[in-house]
């Protein structure tokens, strides 16, 4: 391509309200244009690159033997009225009414869809497994639109929903995906993680999600030195604590004052955090429950939720704590409360001897705590904390924590919505079964704001080379001066794309320092500087994006090292 | 592609609201599924083929130096207000609300927005000229969606936008948009003809409608056999008549008791049908007008419009009739009425002499009748009716009519859209400079359709190879009893497919009855049967779709029939 006939549009002012570097780099490289909140036109720059993530996308899929359709983007109520979906779903679901006051959405997702295609076109077992996907625009009507593409409202994804006879086959199809998403993302350059992943609203027996690894990610995962497990904080588990240790001291009331907090606490008793308890108040259908931690750790609101006996949940009130424990806020514990109440330890609290909590009284905390003597033992024991850095995983290894952003996610159905929709196959015996479901969805415009998360520095981004719009840019200094170097240049850069090296050569004339930083900014892996000096000294300049100094190559090396 | 791992699913039902053979045989080969009204999912075998549309024209549209981009389908009101289209576009424009109650419509066309986008991006005539264009979903809210994909409410379309300088690039680009188009379809293998348009709606300079000829087109199209002139039947325009003969008889009043038609009239009167006229009355914005064409020609309502002094008009009740003309339907013409009216003539009825009209009295019509003798000469004269079959042409030849399906269509909007939304760049003067603009569309999902109209037998589809999901279908007779048979049918699969002739292996293992009427059904160019027989005699049964015989074929015979 040469630039003079494309269309590069960048900026040097960062829009205001582009917080993150993604949407910063995106705005000024002239990838994106904004026309209303998480509405963007791609301009072809950024088509060049989402077009090269969606390619990789689809090999993979038609490679793993997913077979591509296309589902309307807008669909009928009555289809998510059979789910419970249309009410369910919430806010994010754009509704809409056609001329004839009928109902429809725009689609988030496709499993009403796609189900409804499954019990028309599948009759027979003899038809199963299929795995059906399509690449199309989504809609999700988000409170707040923000961060460019990373949280837009409409956006580009893959959506692969599979159907199965049994769920036996199902999970080896869930094992298919893992590794064609493995695949994909390896081949687009990234670094990444699959974690174990809550399944949330959608539902299913199983689920893991896809990150791409960058600082600024909004969710954190952790995983493990000693094997690959790897989870998303909501459902990372660490190793079982160790046998409680006897109690060596007896219980005693100590003045904490001004003490509110268990590092207040600590710092005052000189022990460790971890020798201190922390009490969370909530309220459940069956009452009020008292849920305690160490004072190191936090509760894991879905892990809280999911304990046996729990259910769901809200935190208690002050007027509830006081009527309950007698105290305010601060100095609470499972010591002395003023009603019957539940108590909730988290397996590491169960497994302490000689601990602190607050005595429900203000002003104090009760030392040298142990289960068994001083308080009945507790309740219910379950995980229902998060993990930390240097958790002992439960492979042996030891937990480390990384920021991730979400591309992907895999999920086990079961049968769920074939059941909701009726679609059915006559098994091998001539019966109708219900057919078990998995769905596999792809962040396809998402990938692209999360490889320059990943992937920026002060100039602008850096391209892994399978997802760059160009793997070369050709510059040429002074084009309209000097007929050689434009004509050393246009056949490099004829030469190059010969070569199969994707190469686009700036012809637009602009001065070397504003044509360079637009090539930095918009992050082409190599840059090749044709000059007249360099056409005399029968070379060319040679610079990665990644590293700081340029080199002089000739053509034979500079073929040499682009082909690498 | 093996079947047996594809997914393909036939029926013999014809589904009873499918009233054209494209809707009839997409449905019968399981190209489309239906979930509401207009709204489908394209399964794997309708996408092949719609992916090959798309693939030839994004090609050409690159070729010819359109840069693509990717605009939202969700698009805000307050564009759409800035032209006065959010009101006057009418019901076709889906309008939707979000949780916040901002109004949006979900795109049927994207002049707003990429003049939006255009706006933004454009400053300075050097970024001139530039063509954008998109391959994306569309949604228009038709009152009765039908004919399947022909006419569904959310469709795939190409749409191209180009922003100039001067008219005259525009003009420029205009022609090479034409002759892109003029390759796509050629390139399809489609019968098509380029025929001039009424831009209608849209608005704009000058106009071409893209059409797929076929028997069963909406659109009524008229072509010269002395040129390349072809137009729409609502503008294609016939030669003038000669001059006006003299008149040779005297007016004289006929009985035509219960002769309401100019078939009739002329029957009776035994005398060609091209003597009448017939006398059609509209009221418009200044009063009664009697427009006048000859007994054989029908009004063309849009020429009627345009025509010199007239605007907008509606037919005129018979209550109106009878207050200007004193007379009821069937006996109405421009002598003796009861007011002043005013008289719009064809030019062929301004070249008549000798001519029948109704008398305006029940019963009765004037035969004889001549301009300025008998009446005064007609106050407005132009071309106010449809061409027919055999007119001459103004290029010397003779029109035909033949009928279309409109697949494409290339506009000079001029500078409608840049002036409502103030899009200007600085021209070379660094003044600014309102941009002047084409767009050009492409009903990519239409086109599969209209191929279909096109090209069909009563067995089923008979694709043009560029469009046919595989050119070649090796079909194995009983692939479970014979392994040489299978292995035979393998390699020739492969062998094909490595000479780049894409080829699906149907190792179903159907009846060969089922087998052929499938592969017949969806259309598959050439068939190649593999069977013990064949193997023992060393030769492959070949059979091309368009013919009725087939063929037995050695391997070096058969390589060259389908290399050709």
């Amino acid at each position: 391509m040469r630039l003079s006939r494309f269309h590069l549009h960048t900026t040097k002012e960062t829009p205001a309200d582009a917080e993150i570097a993604s949407h910063r780099l995106m705005l000024r490289a002239g990838m994106l244009r904004k026309h209303a909140a998480g509405l963007y036109t791609w301009s072809p720059l950024g088509l060049r690159v989402l077009r090269k993530v969606e390619r990789v996308v689809r090999e993979e899929m038609d490679r793993a033997g997913a077979i591509e359709v296309s589902m309307p983007t807008i669909q009928p109520r009555e289809l998510w009225e059979e789910t419970g979906r249309w009410e369910k779903f919430g806010g994010q679901l754009l509704k809409i009414k056609d001329r004839k006051d009928a109902e429809y959405c725009y689609a988030p997702t496709a499993e009403e869809v796609i189900t409804d295609f499954a019990r028309g076109e599948l009759s027979s077992y003899k038809q199963l497994p299929v795995n059906f996907y399509q690449v199309q625009t989504k809609f999700r009507d988000e409170i707040r639109p923000r961060f460019g593409v990373m949280r837009a409202r409409e956006f580009l994804m893959k959506d692969a929903y599979s159907f199965h006879l049994t769920d036996e086959d199902l999970a080896r199809e869930y094992q298919n995906m893992h590794a064609a998403y493995s695949r994909i993302f390896a081949r687009l350059g990234l670094k990444f993680r699959a974690v174990q992943a809550d399944s949330g609203a959608i539902g299913g027996d199983a689920s893991q999600e896809f990150h791409v690894l960058a600082d600024s990610g909004e969710d954190s995962i952790a995983f493990s030195t000693g094997s690959d497990y790897a989870a998303n904080i909501e459902a990372a588990q660490a190793a079982a604590p160790g046998a409680r240790p006897a109690a060596g001291e007896a219980m005693r009331k100590v003045d904490t004052p001004t003490q509110k907090t268990c590092e207040d606490v600590a710092a005052l008793l000189g022990i460790a955090l971890a020798r201190t308890v922390k009490s969370v108040a909530v309220m459940t259908d069956d009452g009020f429950v008292l849920a305690l931690v160490r004072g190191d750790h936090a509760v894991n609101e879905i892990k809280l939720r999911k304990a046996p006996g729990l259910g769901d949940y809200r935190l208690a009130t002050e007027a509830e704590i006081l009527e309950y424990l007698g105290s305010e806020p601060g100095f609470l514990g499972p010591i002395g409360a003023k009603q019957a109440i539940r108590v909730i330890a988290d397996r590491e609290v169960a497994a302490m001897a000689d601990f602190v909590v607050g005595a429900n009284e203000a002003g104090y905390h009760l030392a040298g705590v142990n289960w068994g003597r001083d308080l009945p033992e507790p309740e219910i024991v379950a995980d229902i904390r998060n993990v930390v850095e240097g958790d002992r995983a439960i492979d042996g290894g030891e937990l480390r924590l990384a920021r991730g952003i979400e591309v992907g996610h895999v999920f086990q159905l079961g049968r769920k919505y074939a059941e909701a929709m009726n679609a059915t196959v006559l098994d091998e015996n001539g019966k109708a079964a219900t057919m078990s479901m998995g769905c596999y969805g792809i962040g396809v415009s998402r990938i692209v704001a999360a490889a320059i998360e990943q992937n920026h520095d002060e100039a602008g981004i850096l391209w892994p080379e399978p997802m760059a719009p160009w793997r070369v840019a050709v510059c040429v200094i002074n084009p309209k001066n000097d007929a050689n170097v434009s004509a050393a240049a246009e056949a490099l850069y004829d030469e190059l794309n010969a070569a199969g090296i994707e190469t686009a050569l700036d012809d637009r004339g602009l001065r070397p320092g504003a044509m360079f930083a637009d090539i930095e900014l918009i992050g082409i892996p190599h840059r090749v500087v044709v000059s007249e000096r360099g056409l005399a000294a029968g070379t060319f300049e040679y610079r990665a994006r990644s590293a700081g100094e340029s080199e002089n190559l000739d053509r034979t090396a500079l073929f040499a090292k682009l082909t690498r």
